[in-house]
């Protein structure tokens, strides 16, 4: 094993230099605002959780966390999602205050074993839980501000692909009921959006003509409204029919709020994690190879924390909209200006500099400057000037 | 070892709720713009750094470094402070930026041992480093700018202590040459500000009269312009000389930024972190039993990472400084808004949302209703109205 260098940092983890923070902070501040104006508050919990609470609650794959020990030998993880973090402080910090609860957070969460695979071990999301609403109402309510967020984040285009757990477990227990070992393998080829291997392993089920067709439809079941009454003729399961009825109201509420034109239902899509339990969604951002969002409904998680409820949510995946916004230019930068002075001046020049700092988007430095002759050499005047390697819009002297 | 319960987190960290959040982010706004008005550019480096790297150069002890292993068994720690981090960056990512670099940055870090003591574990701060100036000018400008960031934050009333470790070096050096342990003992006692224990322990040294003298004189060396030349008369050590001379210089240049009321020259201090090599400041605030923000110059860390340079910063301790502007109230709420409204006025309830939503400062929620009777029953108008346990400044009806 040999000794890191100097400079090196660990594989997985970033450094971001002005530019990119620039733009991440936009993002942030343009996302919880919007947020925020849908009623959401923002709350932050700790980096470090305890494994046997927060990490075996959460979604994250147990390999994927990030553990270590603390000093009495108890098993640590560094946040690996905010979702259980908050069902957490849902549980006892807030435990009374009356339900619904509208809660947002920006944070960077962890992942082990990404690094490896040169993904990134830390990354942002920014997200919201909405908590204590059962309603379809509730599920539309969240893709809506998913929508507003990507918005607010400067992504131009993109669509939401809209689906249900109940569909696919429906129609999986009716058509493989004492094959659990084939619905497994046929949810692995969804959540992987492998729909080659997906038609693979049914025609090696060794089914009936009637039931492999049923099983290869679903695949068609992507697009608008006219998808739930297709999907009402594919099968009889009561699940799935119900799962159905849902995503039609949440398509109702969606036209209600004017958005269904960014919004997909996609049938085959079952949600990155085991915990959904109903409604779930990804955002696709064109030109884009990977989701910029996820969300779903997970009516399950709060009662592992003592505080049984519903809940719906989602998390922007903010390092992704960051690559995407990027694409389309960087923030205008502020407009910097160097003010050069001597001894003598000194005050003046630091008085002029506090005084052009009150007004909005300047920056400005000071130097002070031995002679004139040795500074003016090392100004490169052109639209802008050039001093020691760095572009000022303006530079200002005194006493020189 | 006892499983956590489910509602537990690590000891030594927090759950921060809207209102603390909502200042917080404030500060932090506030004081990151300030930063960039005086030309620093924010960035930011990752939580985990390899311990032989950033963890050993860093100015926390050994023992405080929360340390953890990768899966190839090397050494990670999770951020102490962002200096260090900094001087990898400026001699990585930024080596060929020309010197001086300006940087801020606001970042959580993590302290190990902190938790037994009921203290933090994970804290924020919020900072600047400026790379490749030795000049007392530079040391100025970030004394200035700690001055303009606390204001900037909301401190109200406070106090830069400024002092130079060339002082007690000289000073020590001239009568202490040869008992290290005794400088050793009389730092500590100066580092806890034990002004008693100081006293006790030169008077176990067995120094002659006039050594003893000089060495209890210091602890009135803590005032305005006049300790420079009070201090110049106490020893002719050349290194305490130059530091005297340095620091006169920086108030020269503090006096003419105008914040030379918020300075006191102490001589007495020897900051926090024994890689400061030239002139340490320390903030505090009224009321506050611990310091605001510390900071100091560090030439020797650069080197360490491959591209030596003077350089010189400040940390603000933003969780204190959250502490002290609390106690001022809370930043202004919302005006939050409640629209309920019935599934046929949906989609005219939705568009008033989402028009309201573009005005500055309103949150705006909005609510399915089956019933009028059951809402009303619910509402209790007061000057602003409860609902739900939930207070809103307006209520609006749609269909109802």
């Amino acid at each position: 094993m040999s000794k890191p260098k100097v400079f090196e940092k660990p594989s997985g983890v970033k450094d971001y230099l002005p530019e990119a923070i620039s733009q991440l902070r936009r993002i942030e501040r343009n996302v919880l605002q919007c947020m925020e104006r849908w009623g959401y508050r923002e709350i932050l919990t700790p980096t470090l959780e305890y494994y046997d609470t927060v990490g075996v609650a959460s979604s994250t794959e147990d390999k994927k966390l990030f553990k270590l020990l603390d000093r009495k030998g108890t098993t640590l993880v560094l946040r690996s999602d905010v979702t259980a973090p908050i069902a957490r402080v849902v549980s006892s910090l807030l435990k009374e205050e009356t339900l619904p609860l509208r809660l947002s957070y920006h944070a960077n969460v962890f992942r082990a074993i990404e690094a490896e695979a040169g993904r990134d071990a830390e990354f942002f999301q920014t997200g919201v839980e909405l908590v204590g609403d059962a309603s379809s109402e509730s599920d539309a309510e969240v893709i809506a501000l998913a929508v507003a967020g990507l918005q607010a984040a400067g992504v131009k285009e993109f669509k939401m692909a809209v689906g249900h757990v109940g569909f696919l477990n429906g129609l999986f227990r009716e058509t493989l009921a004492d094959r659990p070992e084939a619905q497994v393998a046929l949810k692995e080829c969804l959540l992987g959006r492998d729909y080659v291997g997906y038609r693979e392993t049914i025609r090696h089920l060794g089914l009936s003509q009637a039931v492999q067709s049923e099983l290869e439809g679903i695949l068609r079941l992507r697009g608008g409204q006219e998808i739930c009454s297709q999907a009402r003729e594919v099968t009889q399961d009561p699940t799935a029919q119900q799962a159905i009825s849902h995503l039609c109201e949440v398509w109702d509420v969606l036209k209600a709020y004017g958005v269904s034109e960014h919004v997909v239902i996609d049938l085959t899509m079952i949600g990155d994690f085991s915990y959904y339990t109903g409604m779930t969604f990804e955002g696709y951002a064109a030109d884009l190879g990977f989701p910029v969002c996820s969300g779903g409904r997970y009516d399950n998680l709060l009662s592992q924390f003592g505080r049984p409820a519903p809940a719906t949510g989602f998390a922007l995946k903010t390092n992704r909209i960051l690559e995407a916004v990027s694409k389309y230019g960087t923030p205008e930068a502020p407009y910097r200006i160097l003010i050069a002075y001597t001894a003598a001046q000194r005050q003046e020049a630091l008085q002029a500099a506090a005084d052009m700092r009150r007004r909005e988007g300047v920056m400005v430095e000071t130097r002070l400057v031995d002679e004139a002759g040795s500074f003016r050499a090392e100004l490169q005047p052109d639209e802008t000037y050039r001093v020691n390697g760095v572009i000022y819009q303006d530079v200002i002297e005194f006493g020189l």
